[in-house]
């Protein structure tokens, strides 16, 4: 049995999406500025791909800027919110439990004068709106809370981070990469001013990321050049990843709530299984307001490595933490954030299910891990004598 | 007949660069980060790519940077190294004929108070060294010369451009966007510090591209994040197409010497079959210094526009000028400084050759352009009486 359940960390292209991109391979291959048919081609088939993009989220097709990925994406957003709008202020605030990309880019711009606070967060990682609004002075230029956690799967309240943000005249960024596809996203609905978008993450094409620009709001480019994307990223556009991510969006839209339906069920069966039959093993992130992929359960007294590479060795991948955060060898930030100690965190799975996932695999996974724990813990030193 | 002899705009991905990659859209989708099998395979695959795109410039693995495309590479090349080396000094030196994503983040950073000027090239728009030579001075950080020029097609003296710039002091970036796969391009032996590349102009995939960054240099990085690619460049790794660009690389390597010799061959029969049969046509760029895939020839009195739309209509797709700077109406600016006139730059074709093209669709570009460029001088009300 094959099992791969780290469709956060990385995820297959849906079929139909690598179909529509294939003809612009080999056979269209013009450049969008090009003055030719094969230019026009490219011309239409992305702005295909924006219109797709941006109704998914409700959006007007010219606020979507495409990037070549996520991180990218809130680069544009933070730091060149940041750059353009320095004279209001000198402040960004974010939840405790951001991506470590959003993180690291706003530890960056501390360099250059900018002072970063992060609210904290409550046991289920949900951000503190009390703390939020309390941190967003009036010299605040950018709120970023992220739209659900991709590590512990909890759904956190932007539209009121977004409030919040703007009753102190300050714009509202909230990375969506873990949530798109998963649940339902408006950008009026929740009246969020930037959002950073992955096409990977709804089964497009890597290397393929969109950010969200409402029309009031114009950051400066960090990528300079030719002026592609309306003058916000420049760089030959990435037609086939761009028409991929377009396809993607679309098959999203129309599969969320039958999906969402299907991936809860299979959540819910594989949290149920795990935390039921394995002794003191323990959901992280909220038990119900999560998004409908991801199981994240933590198993005391051992390591999330060595559980990996187990589950590995019998056809199940899944991941400890976050891939993106994997160069770390620390304890998950995130998990810290809502109160575990460093040697609770260590000892997490995070199962993020996707498309290609079907109960057999979850069944599989609650037959084959409670013996992998007890040996494990059979070898650590720190399992209590009644766990062995 | 069709003809796509836009390569250099955008150009078709080699089926035996496809084929390496469609396993990691759907089969293997690991993150290189994630620590299980699949993760291991995308990081094996990633590294095999980084050591077949350095193998093909003499460069150490370690020395390649991925990034989305060569203008990125370009910004982190110059955007990167000038922030990091700001305690050197305050000036930017470029030839006047580089690209437009270089020129514009040249300028983009005189904003944050840094000197950019520009060294003047001869009319077959080679850069002028003693020029170049006179306008970096000790508070000189970065000199930039493209390795060859994609629109006119001269090849540049950058081995020499190196040598002046380190003779100051000043790192040296070449643009090897046109350069790559079409001449050796030896990093050792050129002495260059930083060469941006590019994956869709070896027909690998677009959204693509690398920046070579010898050991002794380390540009800050320009988008922040996760850490990937050594802490130089942040976001997942677009997997297939890495891997894409290292086969296109691969590939270009061993065919080079034969390609470039079949492409020049083609190349020369076109300029000779337009400039002998067509009346005041003109070859822009160097007449033997030039890379094998590019005709850039001038029809006084008439628009690019007009000719490459005419073109087209029989099949045919070329460019007018570069379609990079496509978003300016304005005359090339790299013909202005070869030194034509406004109006003769106006009516220029660019012809750029590439690996699908053969014998047959030369020779039919050169049955059809004299007729369009008689009707098309016919109407135009500058035409002198006796080419009408």
């Amino acid at each position: 049995m094959k099992a791969y359940l780290d469709n956060g960390s990385g995820a297959p292209v849906d079929p139909r999406v690598l179909q529509e991109m294939l003809p612009y391979y080999i056979e269209h291959v013009g450049n969008p500025s090009s003055f030719h048919s094969e230019g026009f081609k490219a011309l239409k088939a992305i702005n295909r791909a924006r219109e797709q993009v941006a109704a998914f989220i409700n959006a007007d097709p010219t606020e979507i800027t495409f990037t070549a990925s996520a991180t990218e994406a809130t680069n544009l957003a933070i730091i060149g919110t940041a750059n353009r709008y320095k004279n209001k202020g000198n402040r960004i605030i974010s939840s405790a439990v951001e991506h470590i990309s959003t993180v690291n880019i706003c530890k960056d711009l501390t360099r250059s004068g900018w002072e970063y606070e992060q609210a904290s967060v409550d046991r289920y990682g949900v951000v503190n709106l009390d703390i939020l609004d309390q941190l967003t002075t009036d010299k605040t230029v950018i709120v970023t809370v992220m739209a659900a956690n991709g590590e512990i799967g909890t759904i956190e309240p932007i539209k009121d981070a977004a409030a919040i943000a703007h009753a102190k005249g300050a714009y509202f960024h909230t990375d969506a990469t873990a949530a798109l596809g998963k649940i339902p996203l408006d950008v009026k609905q929740l009246d969020t001013d930037l959002m950073t978008l992955s096409s990977n993450d709804i089964n497009g094409p890597k290397g393929v990321g969109a950010l969200y620009v409402k029309k009031t709001i114009r950051p400066r480019p960090v990528i300079i050049g030719g002026g592609q994307e309306q003058g916000m990223r420049s760089g030959t556009e990435n037609t086939p990843g761009i028409v991929g991510f377009g396809k993607a969006a679309e098959l999203a839209q129309q599969e969320l709530t039958e999906e969402s339906k299907r991936l809860t069920e299979l959540r819910d069966h594989l949290i149920k299984g795990l935390t039921t039959t394995i002794p003191e093993a323990h959901l992280n992130g909220h038990p119900t307001n999560r998004i409908p992929n991801n199981a994240n359960v933590r198993f005391s007294y051992i390591e999330g490595e060595a559980l990996t590479l187990s589950l590995d060795d019998v056809g199940v991948q899944c991941n400890t933490g976050s891939a993106c955060a994997a160069k770390t060898l620390e304890p998950s930030a995130c998990l810290l954030a809502t109160g575990l100690k460093p040697e609770d965190a260590h000892g997490s799975l995070v199962f993020t299910l996707g498309k290609a996932n079907n109960k057999e695999q979850i069944d599989y996974v609650i037959q084959v891990l409670p013996d992998i724990v007890k040996r494990l813990r059979a070898m650590s030193s720190i399992t209590p004598q009644e766990l062995k």
